[in-house]
């Protein structure tokens, strides 16, 4: 078995953990602390998985270096050598309010190329995951290409601070362009949303490198296409505006976003 | 047992069989036409299903009448009598591409009071059903009544129509205002979110009766508030643009949508 397999199967092995550990505290008081807004709530299940994974990691690959979201990582601004990135729930105001809807994400680059990514969607028991060149599965299932789609035959998923936004109307436009928008409220899941071929894009701003750096990964696999708004591509080690698209869907919403 | 027991009884059984003909039939070419536009898909299936339900309706309650999408019903215009609503796919389009986030919806009213209604997750295997003073059971299992929260204590679902909507600012105002807006795509599973208080409100605009009327049930029996956007009554005869809402946050949306 190669290195990467055995990784792979051990970063399974503490998704399980995790997924006992969320499924038996769930219903516990989460001890909601506000972070830097109402809608940026942080729990003290964040704060324990990011710190359960650092500590498995660091125990595993001292080496590597780590981009989370709760701050046990470490201050990364090089992509040189192993960098994970964590983000322990992803949809943390999902959670919070339906206990539902979240997802918990890992992936790890080296030198800047992906090796393996995962989006585990709790609740529904479903983890999607993928190692480099090997495409994209769902619980071990192989996930189909979705089709080429332009804009005009299917549905985007957007972010609501984005879709709200009245200094964004071509946003809308976009949206009105296709056949309609949803918003679960994960990057992660939207994601999934993108490579089952649910929607065909999805497109936010201001995401996190811990947002991104699963999907980025799934979107090459699947032949697929992820850029910042620009088409320039994506930045791992700052905050980018997104698009995970078809690769006909991704040129007309690029061209949309420069008009 | 009452009359109402048993027709509970009898609906539930004619919804496990749509269950079990979607199932079989969900991975066959589904036909799509195009009705009134890309976004207003027909499928086969939409079509029979409803016939299959006014069958059944008008073979067990041939007295009754019934308010269809599919135009298999009456043309009702008075809601004297026992009327029966009928959406056989509510959200075809997340039902065409998604092959999930749809239901299949029935009420019953008799003289305008709501008897009973049903909200079905097939992929889900989720069963939301009412009976007029026992309150919502989902899969038989009582539904506990969420909190009365405030706008900003909890997060929204809308449409995407209104969302997008450059001459409705407020709709996006509202979205502000609140912790966030999630968009499915589908009027019955909004409005279950609202139930579940997984949202704090559901507004919608050009809603038809029978993607609302079993909401109207599940908010009454929920204690919750349902309305039209000024406040007034639901019209089961005509289009509507509604709130479902906890009171507190209902209050606040007529009040902003008012502004």
């Amino acid at each position: 078995m190669t290195d990467l397999k055995q990784k792979d199967l051990l970063i399974k092995e503490w998704l399980e953990e995790i997924k006992t550990y969320i499924i038996e505290q769930k219903n516990e008081d989460l001890e909601v602390s506000q972070k830097t807004a109402d809608n940026d709530l942080v729990t003290r299940m964040d704060k324990t998985i990011e710190e359960k994974l650092v500590g498995k990691i660091r125990s595993h690959f001292p080496s590597d270096k780590i981009v989370g979201e709760e701050g046990f990582g470490d201050q990364v601004d090089s992509l040189e050598g192993t960098v994970w990135f964590i983000d322990p729930i992803d949809g943390t105001l999902n959670f919070v309010k339906q206990q539902e809807n979240f997802a918990v994400m890992i992936a790890v680059y080296t030198d800047g190329i992906p090796e393996c990514g995962y989006v585990y969607d709790i609740t529904q028991n479903k983890l999607y995951s993928s190692i480099k060149g090997e495409g994209v599965c769902c619980n071990g299932q192989q996930v189909q290409h979705p089709e080429n789609l332009k804009l005009n035959e299917g549905m985007i998923a957007s972010s609501s601070a984005l879709m709200g936004n009245e200094k964004k109307p071509v946003i809308r436009e976009i949206g009105r362009t296709c056949m309609g928008v949803r918003m679960r409220g994960s990057a992660g899941l939207e994601t999934v949303e993108v490579l089952k071929g649910n929607v065909i894009a999805y497109i936010a701003s201001n995401l996190k490198p811990w947002d991104v750096a699963p999907g980025l990964l799934f979107m090459s696999e699947m032949g697929m296409t992820a850029s910042q708004f620009d088409g320039e591509e994506i930045d791992l080690l700052k905050d980018n505006s997104i698009i995970f698209a078809t690769n006909n869907a991704h040129k007309e919403i690029v061209n949309m976003l420069d008009a």
